[in-house]
């Protein structure tokens, strides 16, 4: 590795040597004099942290760093400045950050789990300890979301923002889209693929959207919103029929995380937040997005409309978000993790999950016998759902489809409507109901 | 105005109270909670330098601030941090940012003709002086496309960059398209709507977006490529019978600013750049940029490749990027104004434009006479240029059509062929001729 003449190198302790591990390894020997260049000086692994020393490994350790198991040889080091965090999970994670911490490391992490849900006390203790904490790779892999909202859009107030965060989910329904495969033949040609875990729950039930989500309401807003309070519903066991139908309409069904700021009580801006199946048009770049890409829209008071789109994960796109921060440490940033000036952020004003409002696509199994069509829409009428659009297709054997777009709405009226018309007794099979992104 | 208690606000000296510069005056009044939320401290306005004291405007005066028609009164004033230069031009600005500069100034500028044209000393006084120069609305207006590749994409090399920089031309050819509008009809149309200005030539002939261009290469490759090596074609003229027939191929026509690296002479990487009216596949994402909107579409080393899209220009949109620039700056960020560690950068090793290579669109007219479509793929073939879709239209009196679109060669071949096919006498008009994206 070349060396830059007189300036000490950034000193890296590496934690975890999986793909995005190798991947950073690689990226730092391959990238050396342009992040010299970048930086004004170099950056070094000098030691690699895994759990199993003996395991055969794809990527041969950098030059010149040592192997270890013992967390503490890492954080404890006096040369190392900075700790790459590539472990995952929550509870090993937070005992290695907070020792590091410490003993006055930098941080660098790509682990939205740890960070949605714990992230602030690491924030703040970073804030007191005065180092840096920066983690780009934690949403939307190699999409600069994070930097972002930290410093680009600080000239705007975020009206709204809009997100495909999890390429596993949209993969899936990419594929159920394009090739008509039904969820579980998607999942496991996902799975085949490396594209989702053998336990996909973190995907496809919609919390690894929602972790990157509540990092991304913090960055726009300065607040925190608990993650145990956000609203989340993924796509396990979408049916191929609605996905059909949707694109009679015009639309895709996109699992998005979406928060917005809405008039609450007293006069306070509330946030309406959320992760959901949604039906996107087909026009929109947001339902353009194929594949395991990962987009964002923000609304931004001044920019108006914005849109990202790139990799959301891998081992390089991941590997090169994680070495941007790299340099951005060895470049001696602030420390400011939120990318407010105080790191104790408030509390999120939350607009009750049943008074946010939308258009609802609602597909109803009907009986079929005269008059069920003018009870169905009597049911929404009632609560004033008011119907946009409706398709009726001839269904097997005594049941039929009926597929309604509605109008703006809130989710009070649209749930009460649908209980209506559950408790009507003529449904042959239970609602299917999504948001629709107009 | 809420104050932050405690810490000294942050000065701005305002040149210009145009669009751009009334807006950001709005923003900084609307924003002023959340300016001091995110820099830690307020931002205020203390005097504002125009041309004409007397001129009615429509944006009142930020309150407590002095208008003022003397330079030398905003750049000497002691209390007064950092300049926020929004009068454009080439020669006035350099003046007024080299003395503020001498009087330890930070700048903030959307200057992208000045930047371009002379913006490597101004970064070279900057860093010796240790000031801040700052400049995200000088390209792409919302897009934060300065900062993300001067932060986020530090661990990539960037393979390619292709932009979509100047609203106006985008706009024009927009309208092209879908309404069928001639060049003219357009260009008029978007001067009335306040898209275009009375003298269009620096939009329409490509030089706004080449100023852009420069910009971008410096921050992807930390070199200086100097403006008057760069080639430049506008869309001045261009015919909508090219639009259509684009279209029937399956591609828009686009004005892009372009750069690649392509292996170069002694094995060292050149640079092949410039700004032309390019075909582009209409299922691109960059194919579907509409309007006055830009987009930037990235292909870096790890990220692979990357999307941003949103507004070019309009007053609040660039007045937002300026805004978060002076957060920037407020923050105390250190000096790299080109994202390297040194700001005398290298000159640039630029690819001959012969030597590039691309696909291309040829429309030959010729006279109507057996054998002429053979004679024409015959000059094409003698050159090496290898046709991979042609259309043969019907065409009026003795002249015809023949479009061709070729599968990737280099420029030189291309005119070479375009060159034998004007000597053979057959042309009844020049022969038009574009760029594909593929």
């Amino acid at each position: 590795m070349k060396k830059s003449s007189g300036t000490k190198p950034l000193i890296v302790g590496l934690a975890g040597f999986g793909t995005v591990g190798g991947g950073l390894a690689r990226l730092i020997e391959e990238n050396a004099e342009l992040t010299s260049l970048r930086a004004g000086r170099d950056i070094v692994i000098k030691r690699v942290l895994v759990r199993d020393a003996r395991k055969v490994r794809q990527t041969p350790l950098p030059e010149n760093a040592e192997l270890t198991t013992d967390p503490a040889v890492l954080t404890d080091d006096p040369q190392i400045d900075v700790l790459a965090e590539l472990i995952g999970g929550v509870d090993h994670a937070r005992s290695l950050i907070d020792r590091a911490l410490d003993q006055g490391k930098h941080i660098v992490t790509a682990n939205k789990a740890l960070l949605a849900e714990e992230g602030l006390a690491l924030f703040k203790k970073a804030d007191r300890k005065k180092r840096v904490l920066r983690y780009e790779a934690a949403v939307a892999g190699a999409i600069p979301i994070v930097q972002t909202l930290k410093e680009s859009l600080t000239g705007n107030r975020v009206i709204s923002l809009l997100g495909i965060l999890n390429g596993t989910s949209n993969y899936i329904l990419s594929e159920m889209t394009s090739n008509g495969l039904d969820f579980n033949v998607a999942l496991r040609q996902a799975q085949k693929l490396g594209y989702a875990e053998a336990d996909p729950t973190l995907d496809i039930d919609g919390h690894d959207a929602a972790h990157k989500l509540i990092l991304l309401i913090r960055l726009a807003y300065g607040v925190n919103y608990p993650y145990t309070a956000l609203p989340v519903r993924g796509i396990r066991g979408l049916s191929t029929l609605d996905i059909r139908l949707a694109g009679e309409f015009g639309y895709r069904i996109k699992l998005i995380g979406q928060v917005r700021e809405v008039p609450g009580a007293n006069g306070r801006m509330s946030l309406e937040a959320g992760v959901f199946p949604v039906l996107v048009c087909k026009e929109f770049l947001l339902g353009r997005v194929s594949g395991v890409y990962n987009a964002v829209q923000i609304e931004g008071s001044a920019a108006g409309s914005l849109f990202f789109h790139g990799r959301g994960a891998g081992d390089l796109p991941t590997a090169g978000a994680v070495l941007s921060d790299l340099v951005g440490v060895a470049r001696d940033e602030r420390a400011d993790s939120t990318g407010f000036a105080r790191q104790d952020l408030p509390g999120a004003t939350i607009l009750p999950q049943e008074k946010g409002s939308s258009s609802f696509y609602a597909r109803l199994s009907v009986k079929d016998r005269p008059g069920v069509l003018r009870d169905m829409a009597g049911s929404m009428a009632v609560e004033g759902v008011s119907v946009a659009q409706m398709i009726q297709k001839s269904g097997e054997g005594s049941s039929v489809p009926l597929v309604f777009m509605t109008h703006e709405t809130t989710t009070r009226a649209m749930n009460d409507s649908l209980k209506r018309i559950a408790d009507s007794g003529l449904l042959t099979e239970p609602a299917v109901c999504y948001r629709v992104l107009l």
